[in-house]
């Protein structure tokens, strides 16, 4: 094949490169995309900016993407359940699947799970890309390539929200407004959340998350963990049952769970330091859990259903969208906080 | 007081009167309340026309009503949370709270559990009323009346669908498009369902139905079961992971297990004949679990919290008014099957 | 190899025969076991005597056995987790593991699911059989191979347990103590199940669940389902919280439900006819779930823990041993419902 | 009535009397008891020796003992469900019966939940005792007032084991074999845990716990978190899959959510300092929860099964046994952390 492969590849701390690798072939179950749309991720910057992410470090060169979609360009061995041309969404973690963990359905504990785009492996930034056929999300005509791509995510936030408990009539703190809390809010909403309030220092996106449907927002302005749980309290007119930390922050960490309603849960998506000191006796004494999550087992479905049904409008947090080629570019930019949802058009 | 209590009373089958009762005196712990809006239901209507409902028998006359809101006119002894004009709806289920169910949260298990308006206790389709300050929610300014008073028939819903297990994603089967189906549609993509099918033999309420949100709606064109779980499977694209039988109907029952993805709930909310025919072994096969709901425990905070939100718009099936005074001519349009939810306006 | 492979062989209805079959290789991912026991079942009897279950039908000749235990003789390719000699328990349910179904952890309910010794499956009653090697169990060696073969029905009934939700306290009734019957009762006290009622017509085996632990045990004297029900609530000093129905009879269903709890759960284990007329409106109003299972994902590891542990004595139900050249002596046996549970040693 | 009340006041820090106090006429709904055991608990000591825990202070000086049994003495009006004569044991807690958290279950979550022995309700360390008659569980003849007394310790455990999600099959870690360490060793065997490590510095009491059914036990040699973490995995050859922190210490805590594995609970029952900091990555990654409790919901029913049933033993925990006369001395012994339960006789 005479084509090029251009893809973001990460060699180093500080060093991404954009630049040609081979096109493979598919191999047994496997099928070959030409990729469509990928999402820069936080994750992605911290790789960039630091190196690792706690145990996982950039040790050799690797294709940053794990928020894709792609369209099937060919089929390997045995693949029957798509077809070249077919339009899908990529879940990367891709697992035993013997395991008890796997066997159970809690596939993202499986001890040997690996995520594409996060070091070692080749991710989906790029011009083509290989995945296992059924990791791949065939898209019906009525959800778009960067609603696709969204479906990452996506489906985070339902695996947080579901983890959490958020069913009909629970009011919903959201600790931090960029793409997971605004998603949060959305899948929150979706799971029947009465009333939500999204806390983040900065105003255009709390502006952003109040069009998206939050009832209430906050700009915290003490750095008192119990001070800003009674503004979090005054803010919802009471406690909220759960809240979902998305800032990682240590601080919100502590504030959630003085705020959150006894018997209620703080559930945890942001990564942040190694430790963490949190309110100990009053979460004990309230029995407020703390939890978290770590990707999204059996919730590719799910955010699929949501979008074809039309459920959740996820576009409106796309606010750049660059070329391929401008790929570098659009690190640069999200690396200086800019944006909410950069989308790379790789086509 | 020399005011009237004008009360709709059921005297026996197929006698009902419109007459004067003894307003009285709220005890400790009670309100009186000025009656504002009841809705009639299909229970009012089976007691009047047969004079019972499994063991419960009209053996005595008393006043009918259970969908109810009013207004606070006095208030007894220790009444600390309401005040004189307080706007409330009022949860007809009255248990001893002492009881291992009641202390676990199934109250509407408790042994001693009586319902308000149900034989042998009064009813609120009347201008006065006594009833625990406890079970009267308070109706903040943006909830009507009328809303107020269909939280019950809505109670019934959020517990059907919470028993049911209907989350984000859900596929719904709801049998039977009534004021329980209907608001069964609201609820269940309240809780999150993906796609919501409304099946009926009545075609206008079928239309009622889809402008209220269901995604499809289906006529039975077969009585056996089986083609009819075929009929489902083709108008749904598929199997629905979780029926809501609304209906009654043994034929319902029976067609929403065939039809019920492996794995699924049936949750049968109409009460039919005491004995029923399940297809037993495809359930066993298939591990389709049998439910059902009598009552609403804890839901009238939800349901509240609901129409404050004004995360659903119930006020859509309401076809017909009627003054208290009016009473007995709405019965009778109830009694032929026309309209859906017909409300009584007290004041 | 010029070695036999002895064989029980079902052909048609009525036609079992004990021949020779050939030896196969194991294929990639395969082991190939030296059976050592494998426990009769009724489900093999059904097949034998009707030739048929539900959908399943003896339509071509294929060897019985799926309560099996062997030793590893030979290993395919890729095989890393066992090794040429390892005693080991052979899990039946082979499915897809890429279904919605698999994937979530309910691997019983995949649509590919097939059951080894279950036609049109060979099964492991035979002196040499091939088996996934991720579907077997290695043995440490306090488990003999006898409990070995016995951690299947041990897992029928650990899956029927946990999906009843029996804990601590449950107060629990077992319709039927054949093997299954008997197994749950172990099965029940172990997750904390404080009484335990065995019914049976048959008092022998009624003694022997007297010996194994069970509280108290009853023989039925009327056919009348409510008259049966009063009959269990004064044998327990009150209504069961959970009934596990073993025996597939109507009248026990029935009887079950009118007889269990408020807000319990009956689960049905047994097999009946495929049509069960079931007190409905008894079973709503009381909120009592009808449940059933099929297998057993992820009881395995759970059947082993107990019974490397000593939690469960499973060897006291085992009442006949037969030589593998004495099979159709031993289906005779269990064909007269004598025994419980009858044993082949096939080494 | 001339009778001396004999009762063990605490007045201030470090301040323990035994004095008369008066003896009360049992109002509506109300017992008057003879009390006959009371455990002392580490609660109590730490009132006495710092006066405080969390926001309860000893303002003013009140009756300790909450871990009781004793004799009704009188009814006082409305009471049925006694009568003079009968040994029961008494529930702690005392709450709304109307609040959301009530209704639903949770009413140890209740904000006006008093707990009798708690500053400042008066306990039943004394002769005579008043106590809500829906509070008190009549013992049958085979359960002892010695085992009345220690229901509220198994409680505990239970309510612990419940939340913490022990069931079949479970591997338990417990952190401390005083009363809690212990009894919840019990409690975890009869959930059906397979394998339960308990772990404490003090070697006398992990003999205690090896004869009380402790599969392995723990002398720790380490005071790094992970160091402790790797000893506990090689202590019970894999990572327990729950672990149930009854020290109160930091560092238990934070070698408990190092060794449990991904996707299980730690679950805290020990109070310990107000802030603890934990390894907030490790837990997020691994998705362990961590959860605690207050009380116990809804467990007296559950512990009296228990007891009834003879599923634990639970007299084998007490060390010590004083009259009431001797209680000081008692106290002292406690102080010195000397004996497991101490008991007093009030009788």
């Amino acid at each position: 094949m005479g084509e090029s492969n251009l893809s973001v590849v990460l060699h180093k701390v500080n060093d991404i490169r954009l630049e040609n690798t081979a096109i493979r072939e598919p191999g047994k179950g496997e099928v070959q995309l030409r990729m469509a749309r990928v999402g820069i991720c936080g994750t992605d910057i911290h790789f960039w900016k630091h190196g690792f992410i706690g145990n996982l470090k950039v040790a050799s060169p690797f294709t940053l993407g794990h928020e894709t979609s792609g369209i099937v360009s060919k089929l390997g061995e045995d693949v029957t359940t798509l077809k070249v041309g077919d339009r899908v969404a990529l879940e990367p973690v891709m697992t035993c699947g013997r395991c008890d963990k796997c066997k159970i359905g809690r596939y993202n504990l499986c001890p040997k799970m690996a995520i594409f785009g996060i070091p070692p492996c080749d991710g989906g930034l790029a011009q083509y890309h290989l995945h296992d056929a059924n990791l791949c999300y065939k898209l019906p005509d009525s959800v778009s390539l960067e609603e696709g791509a969204l479906m990452e995510p996506l489906s985070v936030t339902i695996h947080a929200a579901r983890r959490a408990g958020i069913t009909l009539g629970s009011r919903v703190l959201i600790c931090g407004s960029g793409t997971i809390g605004l998603l949060s809010l959305l899948v929150a909403k979706s799971y029947g959340a009465s009333q939500v309030c999204v806390m983040d220092l900065n105003e255009s996106r709390l502006k952003l998350a109040k069009s998206m449907g939050a009832d209430v927002t906050l700009v915290p302005t003490t750095k008192d963990a119990r001070g800003l749980a009674d503004e979090i309290e005054q803010c919802m007119n009471g406690k909220p049952t759960i809240s979902l930390e998305c800032s990682g922050a240590p601080l919100c960490v502590q504030s959630s769970i003085y705020a959150t309603d006894s018997g209620g849960c703080v559930l945890c998506i942001g990564l942040g330091p190694d430790d963490v000191t949190i309110p100990f006796v009053d979460a004990v004494l309230r029995e407020v859990d703390v939890k978290a999550i770590n990707t999204y087992p059996n919730c590719y479905p799910i955010a699929l259903a949501l979008l074809q049904s039309g459920t959740v409008d996820v576009k409106q947090i796309i606010t750049h969208e660059f070329k391929l080629e401008q790929s570098l570019e659009a690190f640069e930019l999200v690396g200086r906080g800019e944006g909410i949802k950069v989308m790379i058009n790789c086509e």
